[in-house]
């Protein structure tokens, strides 16, 4: 006989179970370039000021901004050329009044300028440079310092190496750089009708879709997950494998077998094996109630439902916030903005509602069949139209918040 | 001297150049769940139906809707129970008027069977089973093929395999894909001041910037990508460089070097190599006015600019789409969406300017600043915010387009 699941608002569960999960701080250092898709593991201050030395953001000639204050086509300034500077070379004479340097963007200023000229306000003559353009203090200058302080917070642990992170490390010279080790994650799937895409199938006879696409969101993710193979619907082989695995794993992943069904054996093989045991049976979400989060000391395991729509928007929603949250990452929910849709949608106003959306390439979000047991609408979709808790639907284009896999 | 540059408008860039490229057609084939990140280099038609069974959606009671017609609580219809069909079971009997079998969700239907009755509206007391709720034709049910009719076109050659894409193949069997071999890419970093992250450092050298920023944007794409040194400034050396690379890889990416000064020899080194040689020398856009497009026969050169925000800026927004188109990607220009602007930004109205974004947790974009050779903003950035061109600014508040670094 089902029993009635007592179900979870999306929003305590991102609050009170992934928000307040202990991260997983096993930290290790990596060379600059294979941090890149890790989680930083320790906060990073600027070990010198950037630039350490002031220099020339153009092609021109540095200068004294006041013997050049006005100068004009008209009423050029005259400067004696004293040479070159090159990129690369450091600097120590000094600039005295009434002189100037031929310099190259990005290479050092010398002591005394304040200012550089760019080139095309300025006629070369050898031994002397007419200006024909003022210029004031600090133009085309990047000063010491002037983009970072020495000792200035660069990044925060807990943030994922990714734009413009790796640049910013090597401008500091760091070139090994703290990382958490990537979760553990062993996956199961269940189910006695399920078999592998290479085994050959008898009418009755599933192919597993779950692991798959479950794939298709862990490989984003630096982790270092593997697929344990199909249990059979049985208490004791579910526990046993779920046992083993929390000996090696930070969390365990089984899809199928999650509702209350006389033959949905996850919930009491997670009860089975400690405490708190089970902390979340059914979501209020459509699709995707069926689902379990169980915590056995300080690791997790977490069940998914078994039919393919559930299964990814719930993989997708809270699955990965959990993984993300346990591989010590700060940001954890998923990404959302706004779009107009190009089709009404309808929903269950007594959950959160969420259907698979196709962007098109006029800026609009169309609705795809969201219905569980599909497997080809969630192959065509960008992502989640999300219908809120007590709305009935959305009508054609009506803004609404959608959520893209890939973000 | 200084020369002037003939710059393009970025939709031409689109148009002309990147949209018109003939991908790199290496195929292979390989297991389902290396393909993914992957693009696919084949068209997929559906081998068979999906499901191809019918099978119930639900756990209860398989029935034909005319012998349960107008069942209720009060006159409830009676049906003789004939055993259990368990998932994964091949059927092969037929269903007769008046008898029903217990069902299990996902397992298969036998004939005559049109409809499943859920668990909760019937009483089963062992050798016959009370309706108390009548259902229609088909309800409850996934019938063959209503998912993916057999020979439909399940996925299009080029796109990447991702997301749902995975559980479509392995609910096929298709567990050997075929896709495009990753593109070669070398690249090349210039300039005599460069030195590497783990280097000793000088006054008046910088850390290498622009290629683990490049890294950082070219990892999440499926590469073969090498670092192959830096370049002295040096017309011969340039030009030996790529005529060697371009033996081996399909693009050849180099930074700095791409301006109209004296020392800058991309150009030059480009157009001694074959023909078309340089076919665009910078982008009406700012920053990263200074890039170059070189194409000698079927390969590209691309000569990104050496200030760290611009480099960052033209790679995100014009190398990656060329790298995908080049991979065989349909799918190959920045995505975007519409944000509200935090603060109002200011632009030049001669071009198409993007600004470094920050988007804050209630959902708005915050500028950042967007100096060329600044490392700082880009390292805590979200995306571009794009100013259109003849657009002197947009106000706080405002709807902006935003591309996000990552989507």
């Amino acid at each position: 006989m089902e029993k009635f699941l007592d179900l979870k608002n999306p929003q305590e569960v991102y609050r009170d179970i992934i928000q307040a999960i202990n991260p997983v701080v096993r930290i290790e250092r990596v060379p600059l370039e294979e941090s890149i898709g890790r989680v930083l593991a320790e906060d990073i201050f600027a070990p010198e000021d950037y630039p350490d030395f002031s220099r020339s953001t153009v092609d021109g000639f540095v200068v004294k901004a006041k013997d050049v204050f006005g100068a004009s086509h008209s009423d050029p300034a005259y400067l004696v050329k004293k040479g070159n500077i090159n990129i690369g070379e450091e600097v120590s004479f000094v600039l005295q009044e009434g002189e100037t340097y031929e310099i190259a963007t990005g290479a050092m200023l010398p002591n005394g300028a304040d200012a550089v000229v760019m080139r095309e306000y300025a006629r070369d003559s050898g031994d002397s440079v007419e200006i024909i353009k003022g210029v004031a203090t600090g133009e085309n200058i990047l000063k010491i310092g002037e983009d970072i302080k020495k000792g200035s917070n660069l990044l925060i642990k807990g943030i994922k190496i990714s734009a413009g992170i790796p640049g910013l490390l090597s401008a500091f010279g760091i070139y090994e750089v703290p990382v958490y080790l990537p979760l553990k994650v062993h996956i199961y799937s269940s189910g006695d009708e399920i078999i592998l895409p290479s085994e050959t199938k008898t009418k009755g006879k599933v192919r597993d879709v779950n692991t798959y696409n479950l794939f298709s969101l862990l490989k984003k993710e630096s982790l270092d997950y593997q697929y344990k193979g199909r249990l059979k619907d049985n208490l004791d082989i579910i526990a046993q494998a779920f046992k083993n695995s929390l000996e090696e794993a930070d969390l365990v992943i089984i899809s199928g077998g999650s509702s209350k069904s006389s033959k949905d054996y996850t919930e009491n093989a997670i009860n089975s094996l400690g405490r708190p045991g089970v902390i979340v049976h059914g979501l209020l979400i459509s699709p995707g109630k069926p689902s379990i989060v169980g915590k056995i000391g300080d690791k997790f395991v977490f069940g998914l439902p078994g039919h393919p729509t559930s299964c990814f928007v719930v993989s997708f929603l809270f699955l990965l916030p959990m993984i993300r949250r346990l591989s010590g990452l700060r940001d954890f929910l998923p990404k959302s903005f706004m779009v107009r849709l190009g089709e009404s949608v309808f929903a269950k106003a007594s959950k959160e509602t969420y259907i698979l959306g196709k962007l098109t390439e006029n800026g609009l979000v169309l609705p795809l069949p969201t219905d569980s047991p599909l497997v080809f609408p969630i192959s065509q979709s960008d992502g989640l139209i999300k219908v809120p808790l007590g709305t009935e639907g959305k009508e054609k284009g009506d803004f609404v918040e959608f959520l893209p896999w890939r973000f």
